[in-house]
């Protein structure tokens, strides 16, 4: 990517980001000194005109104390849009910072989502003291907003929509369009809407701009009617329109009327934020948790998440101590047990993915599961069969005991299918009881395959080799 | 969210997909009685009107013996976008089955960006025998896409754009637009270009719409002039595009010709891709298995992550071989040493999977890197000393030895802040290296773990309690 060569007139342009998308060093250096130095003309030079994606990125790659400075410095100038690019607890730590008026001043040349995302996670006491800061109107507006459940299409849309009456022509709605000067700053669709301001229809602009100025708006209206309910959750919005290629779609009330508009732009974060939810959970990490927060914050949220897998590691360690007798028979066992549940605990893993990205996204109905089901099951047979005969052979060699590399196999090809069988099992289940499977599967199927590979392993051991 | 209520002359609305976005199975099977008795006006009342978006639901869902019948029985009807929606493996069994007659066709009608799309993983003979069906027009743009590198830009991007010159009026782009047959069927920007074809800038649809027609297409032209080279990757388009909230993007040749658009329906495609893509190899699963893919292609790239964690397992394994007379002199040695390995490799994925999220997302710069690295390190540490406490304390009273128990909390303390160490340091040194660490990074920090958990516990082990 490239921006397309300066006009002569035009300042060069500075390296703000690197190819990666990580912003320059040198560049926050500079503002950062400027900042320090309340040197507001190299200030102004150096981000006047930055996108607010950009004078996102700064704010986050500044210093905390710099960045309620930066924005005084600039007072009005400053884009409270940026505001919505910063992790959480950045834009926590700023808003304290500044006095209600100023919030309230930025707030109200927003958009109404950027709004009402920047107020949402304020306490209730200082949302009240910057909603007083504006007229009734934009008051009503917020508030309306804010009213809608955390998470559902009411938070995120943008109340101001342009709605014209279906008897209306193209011509009347182009000269409405050219000649109304408080418009969205920035449109998809015309939306149709009945006296009652009820929802009728969506018009293209690209089928306005195409069509003769006789011809009425109720014969450009499209077949396909999509429409979000305010109270939609979100990742469902974000599902529709990821299926059916949109880049808006209006959003209505209970009875129909039309409160709003949401786009593309908000959904793709929405999607974005899916996704990384499910990696941090996987993972064992808080969804919420991000690069910003600080050390106190993430290492207790961290405790909370290990301390379950402690007690679980404690469960399986139990079950190894069942078995203390043959352990002290046969230290080759306590060598090789480790090797049994890690792999049991890797194929379920790999299984458990696979499962919870596919009830992510959509993918896995009634009528695919049991399809993938036996699929999962064959391949965790068939690896366990190669795994056995790969760790049978190099333990039984490695312990100059062949019945060991035996007693491993079959441990071996009994964990992975039980692995496997978790590995549907747990997700779905999850699922169906309305748990988010991402969450909370990882705990739970590692310590069925732990228990079930020290289980098998010594047991059958206590078995073959004769050590009961 | 609803279908806007059907007018009285339509066909009430079939549920073809539930809540959650799964193919509704009773619909499904109706479509398959009807594909298996070829009784095509059933079939037409079913399918006819479906967004291509369900079609490609609706084949996935099917056997895979009535795919390619359902195609020839809707002829012509059939509309190829659906190929676009299905995972890999169904449309290149779906490929395989249709005449390469059918498939040019059927290719003819689509988006060049389609078209490629369903072309590119052909072999280059099926790939030849469609193309050369195809009028020399027709295929040459196809063989510019096809011809650009796999992931990017080029080969996402739709070659049909609208382009104005700079000295055009509104007046007249609005007139062009109304007369001209042959454009794209959706747009959502038109570009203005000099005689060389050369890209000079963006004009938005709303922005023509709000302007009076004698107004010259140079005065409209945005100022923000993001650009995508036709060979750009498309994972850095896509982090383009959702930074700066774009729909659409003109894409560039090396000599700044005007060759194609980028829209946000298909970045929106590899964004989740991406983020898939890091949930899955997070997981051990190969990035391209979709749900599918059949047996034998799931069970061995299983297999090939797995191997390589089970020569992992016996790495570790090796290092508690070397302890074997400590671990025979006392047995809960060998009950406790897995709890510490997973304790940190628990410790461990949590700050990798951090880390490679926010490497992924571009969040995490020079800037950064050592805040990031240092409150890891704390986190660590807490941690560490959180967990220590805990489990020396039970283990020390299960077994009674409460020397036992401070041997186990030294050791998590050591584990759990080289566990943090390894989280942060192997991720970004294998994306410095080039390497995508969420490839690569699991099995080594874990065997990394592992081997320290294993050493630390039993080598402490040795002196404090005297079993050397």
């Amino acid at each position: 990517m490239v921006e397309a060569e300066s006009a002569p007139d035009e300042k060069p342009a500075r390296p703000i980001r690197d190819e990666d998308g990580v912003m320059d060093e040198g560049f926050v250096e500079q503002v950062s000194q400027a900042v320090l130095l309340s040197d507001l003309t190299t200030l102004r030079h150096l981000v006047g005109d930055l996108h607010e994606a950009d004078l996102g990125g700064l704010l986050e790659a500044l210093d905390s104390e710099e960045r309620p400075k930066l924005i005084s410095l600039l007072g009005g100038d400053f884009d409270f849009t940026a505001l919505t690019e910063v992790d959480d607890a950045v834009r926590e730590e700023i808003l304290d910072e500044l006095s209600p008026q100023t919030v309230a001043e930025g707030v109200r040349e927003l958009d109404t989502d950027d709004a009402v995302y920047i107020l949402e996670d304020l306490d209730e006491a200082d949302k009240k003291e910057i909603l007083d800061r504006l007229s009734p109107a934009e008051r009503s507006v917020l508030q309306q907003g804010l009213d809608y459940p955390e998470g559902s299409a009411g938070r995120r849309m943008q109340a101001e929509t342009i709605a014209v009456p279906p008897f209306w022509t193209v011509g009347q709605t182009i000269d409405y369009l050219r000649e109304t000067q408080d418009l969205p700053e920035r449109f998809f669709e015309i939306f149709v809407a009945d006296p009652g301001h009820r929802f009728v229809g969506t018009v293209r602009l690209d089928r306005l701009l195409r069509t003769k100025r006789p011809v009425s708006i109720s014969d450009l209206i499209e077949d396909d009617r999509r429409v979000v309910q305010a109270d939609d959750d979100l990742e469902d919005v974000a599902r529709m329109f990821q299926r059916y290629d949109l880049v808006a779609a209006p959003v209505v009330d209970k009875s129909g009327r039309l409160v709003g508009v949401m786009t593309i732009d908000d959904v793709v974060d929405v999607i974005e934020e899916a996704a990384d939810d499910d990696v941090k959970q996987l993972g064992g990490v808080d969804a919420d948790e991000e690069l910003s927060d600080p050390v106190r914050e993430v290492a207790l949220s961290r405790f909370r998440w290990r301390f379950i897998s402690l007690i679980a590691a404690f469960i399986s360690a139990s079950v190894m101590a069942m078995f203390e007798a043959q352990l002290s028979k046969l230290v080759a066992l306590a060598v090789l047990a480790p090797i049994v549940a890690s792999q049991g605990g890797n194929a379920a893993t790999q299984t458990m993915t696979v499962a919870i990205r596919a009830l992510g996204t959509g993918q896995l109905g009634s009528w695919n599961r049991a399809r993938f089901f036996r699929r999962e099951m064959i391949v965790g047979l068939l690896n366990g069969v190669a795994f056995a005969v790969i760790t049978g052979t190099v333990s039984g060699f490695w312990f100059g005991n062949l019945m060991l590399g035996v007693v491993i196999a079959l441990a071996m090809v009994a964990t992975l299918v039980v692995a496997a069988l978790a590995g549907v099992v747990v997700p779905l289940a999850l699922d169906k009881a309305g748990i988010d499977p991402a969450i909370s599967s990882g705990t739970f199927v590692t310590t069925v395959t732990d228990v079930v590979g020290f289980f098998s392993f010594l047991g059958i051991a206590t078995i073959l080799l004769r050590l009961g």
